[in-house]
């Protein structure tokens, strides 16, 4: 994990915001074990990078009453968290260790693990039909609710950590294996952006370069960690490293090369300052996310 | 299972209704492992009680479009068929058999039936969010699907599940036993009428009829079960009876004993039908159910 130094300094801006959200939304003081394990993992320390981009996208477009959306960017928080609650688990990839803390399972035991996972989705998604509140939002709230739920399920995010789960290492080719990873992370990093800019009433142009920006920055987030999997230490990562390759996993890292990889790095990052190039100055945020991903410390 | 026959008319009536739209959701011909999963267990042979529900809570209020609402409907049999994917898991209730076939993951394995459950859960949640279609359902469709968001997770049905998992069989007495089964069950079974009633846009009186008769039922529902888990066999039920004495969980019977356990289910009946009564003949199809939840062959 990055010292916070290093972080653009729009995560300063945001990350409070975000800290606060998330904290009203477990803010019941005796909680059940549900309640308890739902919030261990989705307290635990992170960079927020799926809300960030939606207050970001929000931001792009003149918005500066963020609160507004705080609730509704954390959805996307709580979603990411039932995803990797899921994953962890020994029937998926068998994780210790996320975020530099034990993962859930290994605190709460494997039933309450599913379960905590399963009402992590259903509050993630209930925060986007409750909010933002009122009836201004009314028609933007559905239509943000629909992206996520697209971007998530049987052709989105579930679909590709069943691509993952299921595929054997010879049947990634590299376009099997980068939409494998579009769907596993690009889609609901994409829906993230998506969201600040419907919340934010971006026309359909608009929303269609925060897609292609999404698009990109999906894969280049991959590719990070992919890099980073192969190169850091659990200290640094948070998480087990070199797990992919212990696991005999097919990764853009294993395909391309290291050289390549690096290369790659570079041509996505590209692709991300293309997309936003139109919006000129007020870009600048989302510039240097994209560039914060493509440069994790390797 | 019972044999056909013995299902209240109405059923023979919703249905066709009910399985046509459920194969419309899984139509895709070349179904990835994700897809063959979700379709396998949302396909399995059962009564579809919830749906049937949602479709008599409809017609109660003179609606005879029932196509109108069939996909909404099915988006609850899809969040009842999450539920159960996931109960079965090892981790949970460690399941072999279920509508008597293997249970998703002696099929899947363990991983894609988790996945399966989670995509299941959106699926179900993406199919409330879109139908019942048109503008003049928008703001009924959202009423409905926050209904059934707040009563499936971190306060319902997930939270009941958590505490049947987590809890001691000494830990349970009557009013926690009780409140468990009403998370676990009743609430999803209460939404499916709700849903219904909005669907048909009933008054706040004729809502909270359907309310507390849902409650009633479901209790009747899972008083049923723990009498027929207690003394049939596993042809007829089409899961592993007994179970619940193996693992030495608190039941209904276990708590009441079998004699105060039928006379409760005259009760809980009774309950059920002066929920209905306002509604004179019209409830005569809910009234029906509810004497086939209560006497399932016992």
């Amino acid at each position: 994990m990055h010292p916070e130094t290093s972080l653009p300094k729009v995560f300063k801006e945001f990350l409070p915001i975000i800290e606060n959200a998330l904290q009203k939304i477990f803010s019941e003081k005796n909680k059940n074990i549900l309640e308890k394990s739902m919030a261990y993992s989705a307290l635990a320390k992170g960079k927020r990078i799926r809300p960030v981009l939606a207050l970001c996208a929000y931001k792009l477009f003149g918005k500066e009453d963020y609160e507004t959306i705080a609730t509704s960017s954390c959805a996307l928080e709580l979603i990411h968290a039932y995803s990797l609650v899921h994953d962890d688990l020994p029937a998926m990839d068998n994780d210790d260790l996320r975020r530099g803390v034990p993962t859930n399972h290994k605190v709460f035991g494997d039933a309450i693990a599913i379960l905590a996972g399963d009402a992590l989705q259903t509050l993630g998604i209930e925060m986007l039909a409750l909010y933002p509140e009122g009836s201004a939002f009314r028609s933007r709230r559905l239509k943000a609710l629909k992206v996520v739920l697209s971007a998530i399920g049987r052709e989105g995010m579930a679909l590709g950590q069943a691509m993952d789960i299921e595929e054997k290492e010879e049947d990634f080719d590299e376009e099997s294996l980068l939409r494998m990873h579009f769907l596993k992370t690009g889609r609901l990093i994409e829906a993230s952006l998506l969201c600040g800019g419907i919340w934010a009433g971006a026309k359909r142009r608009e929303i269609k370069l925060l897609s292609d920006f999404g698009k990109s920055l999906g894969i280049l987030f991959q590719l990070s960690d992919d890099i980073l999997d192969e190169v850091s230490t659990a200290e640094k990562l948070g998480k087990t490293p070199g797990k992919d390759k212990r696991d005999k996993k097919t990764t853009l890292v294993s395909l391309w090369g290291m050289e390549k990889s690096i290369q790659m790095v570079e041509h996505y990052l590209s692709e991300c300052l293309i997309a936003l190039s139109p919006f000129g100055d007020k870009a600048q945020d989302l510039r240097e996310i994209a560039r914060f991903v493509a440069k994790r410390d390797f």
